[in-house]
């Protein structure tokens, strides 16, 4: 939004939506002035209808309210509803031939070659908003003379410890991003590095790569934010500030480069730049995503949901934070063999898994009472 | 060579020249086989001919041949003579219309409007192959979204020594670069900083920026050969190991990338890159070099024709390390008004500043005496 209010007579807003951020969104309704806002908690409804009286904007509340504001014509649709909740509304995007700029990730995580089917389909563009794939976007032009692609990782707030010092983790400092001010969900899939192996699973789609195509190299500072290395010896890579108008610009305004006041970089202020490999058996979500994204079916989508319910745990204080990949673990293991043809496919395997994930919690929550 | 060896089917060697290495260039052209070649020691050329008696190749010799072997039709030319003397026979390449692989940086430092107007008139394509300015052509393909360049510099052996150090470096220490594996004299430059001068002063013409849009920034690992910073917090960097196989691959099969076996990019092996500002007190010729920039018209032939006489001084045991600047330096303040309108202008300033500097040179000597 901020974007958007940098270069006032460019963008026309048609619809905005939030999760349960009432008050928030009727703030940016009565600034931005959309045809249209949608409340995914349908209890926030009436509230946000009472905040925009006589404002003359269309207001709808609930899940299924969002998925319908997804179909309201648009040039472009920015996806940024995280989790697997936001798989429906991206595809309804997609179907209508919006431009996606997309920032949930788990979309290409559950259902990667159901929605590359789909954007093929229908011809739509999606352009990648997550700092690391947007930055291979960035830099990608030649597909066919990719050597490999490399996903930099700030390493979250832990990585310099070890599987056992994790055990002690606590929400508080594992949603104290360094780099990045996110989000709980995502800082925490940071901190476990589970926020990377979703990604290795999108770049793969997105990008058409093999899981051995695609490398990951911890790099604290967060300025190079990916690289692609070609067949030539050449490495390309996108770096700047770790400020999401960066990513997010590039797609409001593509192919053209939308002037903005984000932060520039300056080299010799930050010094240095740090890289190493990271400590697989300390983030041994990183193995499992892999393992999923080779596996491919519904192993993405097991090792989302799993994943979610795990770290609503997490945060909620029932499990401890090395019991999220314990989890995960357990969730692929019990995987069964299925093939995904829709995305009714996929709901039900999430839900599944959901359901599966909560049960072994409560038999932690009393193993550890 | 050892690209065009790695792909024997795509290319078709037509000349091959040389300064004075008889011996290896009689064996490039047994293994090469092209229709001629051409060496600008006019007293080497009758060893070469009997060095490649009965091969049914064309042998000729001297400065003028050089410049004659430039205009024999091909798709590409490499233009990799040192200095100065570059400039006449990437001239006629570029008449001809053949695709001009540029690795000759003096060409656009002395004559920089008329071989950027000849490139225009002649629409011929300039391919740079100096690793910073390849850098920047492979990530600049949006120039009026471009806020800035960066050019990355090694910062050469004497990166961290006050200019008061420097006095005492002699010609060994000097040709010892830590990273690339060059000629003396560019060793020598990059030494000094007059490299990164020249290469300031080649990024303007070649990608058409004032002076205040080029930045150049210290960084001792070589890995970021440069940058382009556009206008929504984006900065694109060309990456690699130090290799000059890597830049010259880009620009001979240009827009192709061409496979090949240079050593590959590790970035967790490097584990650190480093930047930092210049010391300008230190390195006082990247001050005349911005200085010859800003000043246009003959100011980059002089600064050009003042280093290298010095820097052959140097090499010669004749002056110290640090005269080098002071005899560019006054090189430039003796400089009269002067327009350039023709190559012949440039060859001209190009002999009064030589012959000028060369008589500071002796009486320094003699001063020191």
């Amino acid at each position: 939004m901020d974007l958007i209010r940098q270069h006032p007579d460019k963008f026309d807003v048609q619809v905005l939506t939030a999760a349960t951020s009432v008050d928030k969104l009727a703030k940016l309704a009565k600034e931005f002035r959309p045809q249209c806002v949608a409340i995914a908690d349908a209890g926030c409804e009436k509230q946000l209808k009472s905040l925009l009286q006589g404002e003359g904007i269309d207001v709808v509340g609930g899940a299924d309210a969002i998925i319908e504001a997804a179909k309201i014509p648009a040039d472009l649709i920015v996806a940024a509803i995280v989790g697997a909740v936001g798989l429906q509304s991206t595809i309804e995007a997609i179907k209508q031939g919006t431009t996606v700029a997309l920032a949930n990730k788990e979309a290409l995580v559950c259902a990667g070659s159901i929605v590359t089917d789909l954007i093929k389909k229908h011809q739509t563009t999606l352009l990648p908003i997550d700092s690391e794939h947007n930055a291979i976007f960035q830099v990608l032009d030649e597909r066919k003379a990719v050597e490999k692609i490399i996903l930099t990782a700030s390493g979250g707030p832990f990585y310099r410890k070890t599987f056992e010092e994790l055990k002690a983790v606590t929400p508080e400092q594992a949603v104290k991003h360094p780099n990045w001010d996110m989000g709980k969900k995502i800082s925490v899939d940071s901190a476990t590095m589970m926020n990377k192996g979703l990604e290795l699973i999108e770049a793969a789609y997105l990008f058409d790569m093999s899981e051995n195509e695609i490398d990951i190299v911890i790099h604290p500072q967060s300025i190079i934010h990916s690289m692609v290395c070609y067949k030539d010896g050449s490495t390309l890579a996108q770096m700047g500030t770790p400020d999401m108008r960066i990513p997010i610009s590039y797609c409001l305004d593509y192919p053209n480069r939308l002037q903005n006041n984000s932060p520039r970089l300056d080299l010799t202020e930050i010094a240095r730049l740090d890289f190493f490999s990271p400590d697989m058996d300390a983030f041994p979500t990183l193995k499992m995503a892999r393992y999923a994204l080779k596996e491919g079916g519904a192993a993405g989508t097991v090792l989302n949901a799993a994943n979610e319910v795990a770290v609503a745990a997490f945060l909620d204080k029932k499990i401890s934070f090395t019991d999220i990949p314990h989890l995960i673990e357990k969730a692929l293991e019990m995987k069964g063999a299925s093939t995904l043809s829709c995305v009714e496919d996929i709901l039900e395997i999430d839900r599944q898994t959901r359901h599966q994930t909560k049960g072994f919690i409560n038999g932690t929550v009393r193993q550890s009472a």
